[in-house]
């Protein structure tokens, strides 16, 4: 029996008590009580230091809380119907101040009080409201939450899949058609929402749609995962057809697991398995200083990111999701092994035990380089969302050990 | 006397070297005889890693060998007359090719034919276009030159002092008005081209309002340089309103000496000096690694931007210019023991002896990130323009040595 089985009780011990930390750092200091809505830009001990609202951080906070509400109430203790008051209003906001009611688009970021400041010609914000919304009505049964989910699904179902012109892309003489792997993929996990029952249904076309695609990824014989390639799924010349985000695979793996099991599908899991976790995290991890590099050119070039060898949060806690996910999946001790090995880095690095929440990002030496613990990309999603999950399989794993 | 001083010739010799060298890296690596213009993605050793031409170092390029045709043509040995002949065949796929013949526009990134991939919505890749155009005139006579330079010129005072429409901008509800520091800079610097004497004349009215525009930049009680203010010069709230670019500080700053010694004003060189070029030194130095940052916060908040730490090319090379030009100006030696400081730093860490230009990125530490020589926003243009002034500003130091 390897170590990592031994510990198991300590990874939960640890990513319970980080999960309340982390919460209670959101609670305490991200709530605009004045306006609704969330601040997303706090320094290490939460004070905050821009007032911009990040529409995608907005919506990815109300889909935090609706779930952890949905699946670990407890994490909010007496607070919880404070609390959702709180995220009801913060989802009316968006509703009603920040979403353009004519085109049904979200800006990319606004003012406290919800006035447009930017749009991304992309549809994540809106993935992101579409996610507030749908897990907000799973835990209220209000309606209106469940009307605006779905009327902006249907949206970006038509966007994605019929026509994207209303995102306002210009297309030039010279602009080469791109499929880039974050667009699949989000839509493909908004099939992990607790849609109704019907849309769920009539979701499946979608999903196996996006599967399709995200599978086109699969590059130089199976070998790797490349970030952007051309609708029919060939290579794209140039660095932006050799750039890899080992992260995003990751992350990418563990949506398929969990359609794959979904679908029953043993074949896609093995490809989740094999091609974007492990492939991908082998590709990834520095075997110098540790850590996932954020970006990477599959040709041994540097990536033009200036920001290639950093090591950031959410790389990290999609990993743990994924090794975790595998293990349960798989019984596959290997999986474990490399879920104690990110577990270990993240503890060491990433975390803050003082104040909560982890900082978000380090050097390639593992030094944090930015003290902030919310920005204009880090909100409250990806560490509540990881320590959630891995709170939940690691219980469901010390439960089956107990009961054998 | 200090050491600074002994090394004149020192200096001077390494520089010259070094410029050869650079000008052999490009003229070797970059031309595409093929379709004219120049591949800028270019490795450690030359080879093209990404034939997507960007539209700024097409500008940039053609303007650095012009200036160093008229200045040291010496550089390009006996290949002079055909290194010409080819950056009129580039400048002739910038007018024919790149340039929109309708809307005067240029794009950011065309493919190797000039097809347009993408557009920016400001005047960078103008304002190169133009410094290309008048350059290459002040060395050919060509007319046709000329006219497509002072063309531009008028289109882009056009956007910068009347109407920005049609660049594309959409103010929305909650935008904020920002005053960049780039752009009354690079407006600014228009006026140092080999302009013909009537536009001369007629520019100084606008190099007058840009030096004004640059003045609201100095804040905080005149204590520092930030990047982004409001129109009519007060700090703008947010991390957009603390940030500082000290690379870009001091570039302005030099550009403000050539400015205050073309009118004759000494209280704008006093500011050049103090505010603009030491001011920004001395906020910006790393103090325990050596190097300048890229962007700091003003009021020591981490800067949203990942590469805050990093230590750039260009930051440097443009205080080697003003460092040298301030003691040239003033013959006061503090300015020439920071040329030294920076001078040293960057002959330890950028420049690689080997295959000529220098790398781009370093880490904090002084590590190269990346080990590329040319990419989307590094060419043929902050090494070669820098090495080329502080080569005339030595020898003319050494010449008055000898003369005492």
């Amino acid at each position: 029996m390897s170590r990592s089985c031994e510990r198991l009780q300590e990874f939960h011990d640890q990513i319970s008590t980080d999960l309340k930390r982390t919460v209670k750092f959101w609670v305490e200091n991200s709530h605009d009580l004045e306006k609704d809505g969330f601040f997303n830009c706090l320094g290490k001990d939460g004070k905050v230091y821009d007032t911009t609202k990040n529409t995608w951080l907005q919506g990815r906070q109300i889909w935090t809380y609706s779930t952890l509400i949905r699946h670990v109430p407890e994490v909010f203790g007496t607070e919880k119907d404070k609390i959702l008051d709180f995220v009801e209003k913060s989802a009316k906001f968006l509703i009603y101040k920040v979403k353009d009611r004519e085109t049904n688009r979200c800006p990319f970021s606004t003012t406290p009080t919800g006035l447009a400041i930017k749009y991304q010609r992309s549809i994540y914000t809106e993935i992101f409201f579409t996610m507030a919304m749908i897990e907000l009505y799973s835990v209220t049964n209000n309606d209106l939450y469940k009307e605006e989910g779905l009327k902006m699904l249907d949206k970006i179902i038509y966007w994605t899949q019929e026509d994207d012109t209303e995102l306002g892309r210009t297309v030039l003489p010279g602009t080469t058609p791109i499929q880039t792997l974050a667009v699949p993929m989000v839509v493909l996990s908004l099939g992990l929402l607790p849609l109704p029952e019907d849309r769920m249904t009539k979701y499946r076309e979608i999903e196996e749609k996006c599967v399709k695609d995200i599978m086109k990824h699969i590059q130089r014989n199976g070998k790797v995962i490349l970030e952007n390639v051309s609708p029919d799924g060939t290579e794209l010349p140039g660095s932006i057809g050799r750039l890899m985000n080992p992260g995003h695979a990751i992350e990418c793996g563990w949506f398929l697991l969990e359609y794959a099991k979904k679908s029953g599908n043993s074949e896609l899991k093995q490809i989740a398995l094999d091609k974007f976790i492990m492939g991908a995290f082998e590709s990834g991890w520095d075997a110098k200083h540790q850590g996932l590099f954020y970006f990477l050119d599959v040709d041994g070039w540097s990536p033009t990111q200036l920001e290639w060898d950093m090591k950031l949060w959410w790389p990290h806690t999609e990993a743990l999701i994924a090794f975790l996910m595998a293990y349960d999946q798989t019984q596959d001790k290997k999986y474990l092994d490399l879920f104690e090995k990110v577990f270990d880095y993240c503890y060491q690095h990433f975390v803050d035990k003082e104040n909560g929440e982890w900082f978000g990002y380090l050097n390639r030496q593992g030094d944090v380089t930015h003290t902030f613990k919310g920005g204009p990309w880090k909100g409250c999603f990806h560490v509540p969302r990881c320590l959630m999950m891995c709170q939940l399989i690691l219980k469901k794993l010390l439960k089956k050990e107990t009961d054998t």
